[in-house]
């Protein structure tokens, strides 16, 4: 089955698993904002540690409106700005096209859904360390997977194909049955990681060294464990002295979120705090100390602009 | 019943208690440290707003050792400092001595009680806005109340002679037999306040003004509440919407602990915090959001040098 792929948003995220689609042949349309007129004049260049690539020519759209139908839609903007998708991703879309949510946190499918209750929705868990670094410039610095699962009618066939057309690509892909269980594990160490370094304006390693945040870190990792088997997501506590010891051993690393804040970005709060202690509370878990960040976090991010 | 009087630690709360009490005609020795010569030479300066004072000629002292026995002591040090009590308390202390720790916090007279376990011991809450301005000046701002009750060998003929000096010296002074409730009664600002505003670099009037921040500071005074219930301090919830509208109505203000870390001083995070989230953890209570604060203010000393 041959796919064509949509990317509506092409940065860290976007432009990475879109280059490297593209890249091996497949039918990609990128939707640039800034840097449009940059891409469709020099193209689009991903510097990987598996090797640099300059993709010369790439289909480059400014409007969602100029863009064809596509298969498969990788939706990887930020989730602040997932409101411009209702009116945004109808143009792209035929009756059996699969939309992939490929951002962090939690309900962002469940929202999309209400607004396309017949569509087929998907969500995308990635790990990679990417980012763009000039116009149509993407460097990625370390892993790279995605775990793909669907949240509403599910077209298995369809996500098989995107699952090996990546795999050729180069891009480690799996697919999961429980999209819920993906999104929670993903968030053991976003909770934790994203928010923490926005307070304490710190990277990984300095909160995985020092003896009292690295206690928060493995009391946040804790209460994320507990909410999500109250979500129904059977989330262990196995990985939890592993996932930190693995931190220690990563390099000095600023999570989205805390590029998000230095550069000034609107941080993905609802998404990686709000919705998870919402849907922790209506399953009659309190999540007081992830629910004490998030707090934190509104009030810096209404405070310092 | 006359009394004469020592004050160890002549700043902002000690200077401010002292400096009333020897206006109106009382025997108090002061001990200072950096400011000693200072004082010897120009007298003690208090601008306050009941009134400015200027004591010419004080009892100044810059060694505890060379200070007479004195019937009452107001430790008015930083608690961060009274590992140095220990060696310098006996020289000021006679067999009936009354010691005040001035201190905020919870824990601090059960420690020194370790040290002293035949003296008479009682603890001191001050409700007044001052500050050191200068060497040996004193500006009082607002408030000036002080709570007094025994911890240990109560003598309640001499603290209610200490209630009546100050009273006459102008300050409103009352006892109270449940020294662990009034203790706890302060902390229910203390806590919130001191290291919220550490850790998110704020006053506390945009503490309040925030609907975020508001609400963590109502979380953490509900959970003082319920701790100081699990402690043997029947404190009530009644007070706290009352506490925040009036903390919204103050100046705003930079508590004790934002102007330690801000003037990079030791935060007294032991006496503020894990002392009563130790307290209340042993009465079976887990004040999971206090404990959040207490990490990440950990954090900040030890990273923010």
């Amino acid at each position: 089955m041959e796919l064509n792929y949509g990317i509506i948003g092409t940065g860290a995220i976007g432009g990475f698993y879109g280059g490297f689609l593209a890249k091996s042949g497949k039918e990609v349309n990128f939707l640039f904002n800034s840097d449009f007129q940059h891409v469709k004049e020099n193209g689009l260049k991903i510097d990987s540690s598996t090797g640099n690539f300059h993709l010369k020519q790439v289909n480059a759209y400014n409007k969602s409106e100029d863009m064809p139908k596509c298969d498969v839609v990788f939706v990887c903007l930020k989730t602040t700005t997932n409101h411009i998708l209702k009116e945004m991703l109808p143009s792209v879309m035929h009756k059996n096209s699969v939309i992939i949510m490929i951002q962090n946190g939690l309900g962002i499918e469940k929202k999309l859904a209400k607004e396309f209750p017949d569509t087929s929705i998907a969500g995308g868990l990635a790990f990679v360390a990417s980012s763009k670094i000039d116009k149509g410039h993407i460097a990625h610095y370390d892993y790279g997977s995605l775990t793909l699962g669907f949240y509403q009618k599910a077209n298995d066939e369809v996500l098989n194909q995107v699952s090996i057309d990546l795999n050729n690509a180069g891009i480690e892909c799996n697919c999961v049955e429980d999209l819920n269980l993906a999104r929670w594990k993903k968030l053991l160490w976003n909770i934790p990681f994203n928010g923490v370094c926005v307070v304490l304006n710190a990277k990984t390693k300095e909160l995985v060294s020092n003896e009292e945040s690295r206690k928060l870190v493995s009391d946040l990792m804790y209460e994320v464990v507990e909410a999500a088997n109250h979500c129904g997501a059977p989330l262990k506590t196995d990985a939890i002295d592993e996932m930190i010891d693995s931190t220690f051993k990563m390099k000095p690393y600023a999570p989205s979120m805390k590029l998000d804040f230095d550069f000034k970005r609107p941080m993905e709060i609802e998404a990686i705090y709000s919705n998870p202690v919402q849907e922790a509370k209506e399953a009659g878990y309190d999540m007081k100390v992830t629910s004490t960040i998030e707090k934190q976090l509104y009030f810096i991010q209404e405070t310092y602009k």
